[in-house]
């Protein structure tokens, strides 16, 4: 064994989860699984590695630079970058196994080696949920419906679902001729809140053959805001004419018609005629999510829905939606409204330790109380001497519990175990109350559950 | 675009996660998290790369070998092989942070290159749990605790937690003058099994200084067996004499007779003097853990007690116990012993889709359904024509649910919904069972539920 220490540390844009980190980050993909679970998404994994050439030229120019690519013996492998190629060369596999339509939901890690920054990490997680194998509208409705039940069990309630269609520009742009130049119109109309309509509509003159007359139509309709049967109203006479839009306008109408039947109406979903995302790949409706709170921080869930997902790998033709929860901004929201409680211990009480001889009671209280579903430390440290336990200090076992944020602790000495009672301390206010101690804990168990309902 | 197809396919000893596959195992992965927490273990994760110089030399040559290593730029980075070499680092670096004793666990992915073959995969997880910075025998008798917790709760009865303590073989051999030859000691004894006693003595002649009293003296501590009680008292004339071995006698009695406390009695939890682990790392407590009707797949659970976690990082010195689940072991033996419902939906209910102007209905039971905590799909594949759904065929839908192996389906046409009523298929008998609907569902809620329990 060498003297020299090797210093610890991490790679730059490689996290460390401390327990404050993780419990909140555990609970949030716990959370998605549930949801997603409600609605019968069902899990699948990856491989981390994958044949480079699964990977490569499959997203843009920059996740190719971007991607941890080596050599494995003679292996050109890559460490997934995405969840999304990853499944488009799963299904293509496995596709006589899965059936279709097929949901599924698969939360993993991915990197990505970009310039590390504030916020920007070169290994996430992803959270993924898709609906594989059907064009039908009921998935395109259940992909909103399924992000309005996400924000609400993580806690939010001022959130903001967008709603869109690509069918709807695509359509206008073919109205207007236009349709091959998606791309330059989209790129102008992209600066409208910050250069403002006139600036965009020269822009547009300038960058592509759109006459005024349709510079202003296009304007008029990345410009419609309102209600959702405001919006549809207006989205009328600018489809007029032209099939696509209209198809548009109607799947549109039929997701916010089916959201608002179960509860999910203006307050948290919107129409918003100017959201475009991922240009090349979305082919039919589109969603963002924003927190009405904290707007800046862009959307926290996204996703669309695309024609053909897995045209490199197989001939079998595979339409989907999906969506995608973006963990790590989410949790960085939270933290900054305040959301997670800054604990870091995963049980609800700790049971400091007297007299050695007590252990088994401890022991006893303590498997009674996970029985009953509480979570239950034993404070862990206490001294061996002549191979007897002695507790440590009382005050040292209480800084234990503080530091961790133990909302509860029970102290059981000779003297409350003599009268066959034990003391609960409730650390947010420092009651103490007694507590008859019964064979199986039962007064206990149901003090701490008024306590935590 | 090009036209020639790449070919899906994984690397070899990577493995794509199927639903039926991933399904057992997130459940799997959940009930650990569940035991763990409920001992006030908290989650903490680490990056899968570290540099190379954290992670090379701190396993065996082997794992050295068959690490996944490569530069990133001018950065020398590794794949991390285990979760126990980063959580050295990781204490080492946030020590103060931390504080002790900590309690954590960590469930993550590992990658070995080792040659494929049955049962082995070059990524696989681990799911550990520690508690660092004491050397409190609560600790080890805590240990033995969750192991017994997690078997149960994974739904085993009939298992086998092993228990031994290194001081008493390593006292024995100092009684013998022979501490000094314990490698060539274990490697004869190892053969205990195979080839009997008289030819370990055999080997133990001539390989170590033995005398022939000091081999049967070793032999005959090999070869104890019984009850807890039974063993416990033939150690003791063994152990006479030699503090060290005494005192490892001493600690598996402190284990036992807490672990009988709680209930965790022979049935359970035997005394296996034979058992080594690790053979420079162990310096205490070691358990390892037995399926009785499987003994043949190995341990799938062990761990044990070590003097000092992150030496070659910290000075600080970190005694600590663990242990790990063998996920991947443990499934298999699910598999084998035909724990595991062959089922691919994370639903409990499907509800079949008749007439269009109906969606909105079906929505609203599966939003019931789901706040009532039952998961609920809508079958997702309804054609739209003209702009309007047009439902599949219902033995298609059935075929669906079939194959996927919803338990329970409903049906709600024209003809039930005019009467307020639906009907629920139970799909193992094939019982259909009329319900009254009503606004919130309750009729279906309640009767689902009694079926589910």
């Amino acid at each position: 064994m060498s003297d020299q220490l090797i210093q610890p540390r991490t790679l730059s844009g490689f996290r460390d989860f401390l327990p404050e980190a993780m419990i909140p980050r555990e609970q949030l993909m716990e959370t998605a699984r549930r949801v997603y679970r409600s609605y019968g998404f069902v899990p699948i994994d990856t491989p981390t590695l994958e044949y480079s050439e699964i990977l490569c030229g499959k997203g843009s120019e920059e996740t190719d630079r971007q991607m941890y690519r080596f050599m494995h013996g003679k292996r050109d492998v890559a460490m997934r970058f995405d969840l999304t190629v990853p499944l488009a060369r799963f299904v293509a596999q496995h596709h006589n196994e899965l059936g279709t339509p097929f949901k599924r939901y698969h939360i993993g890690t991915v990197w990505r080696g970009e310039r590390p920054q504030a916020g920007r990490y070169r290994e996430f997680a992803q959270c993924d949920f898709d609906t594989i194998g059907t064009t039908s509208i009921a998935s395109d409705i259940e992909t909103v419906l399924v992000i309005n039940d996400l924000m609400r069990a993580i806690g939010f309630e001022k959130f903001t679902i967008r709603l869109n269609n690509r069918k709807v520009l695509n359509g206008v742009l073919q109205k207007a001729d236009l349709a091959d130049q998606s791309v330059l119109v989209l790129r102008a109309l992209d600066k409208l809140g910050k250069i403002g309509s006139d600036k965009v509509k020269e822009e547009m003159l300038e960058t592509t053959p759109a006459t005024s007359e349709q510079a202003d139509c296009i304007l008029q309709l990345a410009e419609i805001n309102g209600t959702i049967a405001e919006v549809l109203e207006q989205l009328g006479p600018l489809c007029d004419g032209n099939e696509l839009a209209q198809q548009g306008r109607e799947e549109i109408s039929q997701v916010a018609g089916a959201a608002g039947s179960v509860g999910l109406t203006d307050n948290n979903l919107a129409i918003d005629v100017s959201i475009a995302r991922g240009l090349d790949y979305y082919t039919g409706t589109i969603v963002e999510t924003f927190l009405n709170d904290l707007p800046s921080f862009g959307s926290v869930c996204s996703g669309g829905r695309y024609d053909n997902l897995a045209r490199l790998y197989s001939k079998q033709e595979l339409p989907g939606i999906g969506a995608s929860l973006g963990l790590d901004r989410l949790l960085a929201a939270m933290q900054q409204l305040e959301m997670i409680p800054p604990t870091r211990t995963t049980a609800d009480v700790l049971i400091v330790q007297f007299e050695p001889e007590n252990l088994h009671r401890y022991l006893g209280i303590a498997s009674d109380l996970r029985r009953a579903g509480i979570c239950t430390e034993v404070f862990p440290d206490p001294v061996v001497i002549d191979g007897k336990f002695k507790s440590k200090k009382l005050n040292q076992q209480f800084k234990y519990a503080n530091r961790r944020g133990f909302p509860a602790v029970i102290i059981a000495g000779n003297d409350e175990l003599a009268t066959n009672t034990v003391k609960i301390k409730w650390m947010s206010d420092g009651t103490e109350t007694a507590i008859p101690l019964e064979s199986d804990s039962a007064g206990i168990v149901e003090w701490l559950r008024n306590k935590f309902n």
